[in-house]
């Protein structure tokens, strides 16, 4: 070991941890889980091409996506992210219909008041 | 090769496809890019271990969604199903934001329709 201890998946995959580790700028010593996370669900080696196959800029929001999608895979091993896309759609349903029924409301509630008006305003000129 | 084809998992990891194949229920032979899609995101091994995992009524379900979030992850490689879910949260917030702007009309024209109907009232009466 160098003067620096080796980031969290090479200490799990037991390897040297150099200088050009695709994985220590995302993966620090001291968060172990979030490595364990994303081998578990994706392996290290897709995690790896998939990191090398983005310009390094892009990297940390990769790594981020991916440790969020192991995360709901492993709380929901049957629909994982799928899961929470599906009860969002479903929201997103619900709350155009909600929207479509209170502008109908609207809609209606200015009709009823200008009929009300055009049957009181004679009333009100004589 | 018996008397069916391999599935498509064991057509591209070139073994044989037994009777108890874990993938051959789900991974037909005529569709090779579904399982190559959960291959190259997700590796066999771990796709096999998360099926082997779950009772046998889940499987299907895990598979559709592996498929889904693999596709989405191809197309979308710095996000994935990631993206998908921050955008339905962002239209969720934006319809919440939309209904709650219609009931505050609806109940600011319920307000001034009361107020009209008031003043103009005590002159019908007389």
């Amino acid at each position: 070991m160098g003067a620096n201890p080796p980031c969290a998946s090479c200490k799990l995959l037991r390897r040297r941890c150099g200088k050009d580790c695709i994985f220590a700028p995302y993966f620090p010593s001291d968060d172990p889980h979030k490595f364990a996370l994303v081998h578990k669900v994706f392996g290290a080696s897709n995690v790896s091409k998939m990191l090398l196959e983005l310009p390094v800029h892009q990297r940390a929001d990769a790594v981020s996506s991916l440790v969020f999608e192991a995360g709901a895979r492993v709380r929901d091993p049957v629909y994982g992210c799928v899961g929470a896309i599906s009860h969002l759609q479903n929201q997103v349903s619900q709350l155009k219909m909600q929207l479509a029924v209170a502008q109908a409301e609207i809609l209606c509630i200015r009709m009823q008041q200008e009929e009300a008006l055009a049957s009181l305003l004679p009333l009100t000129c004589f």
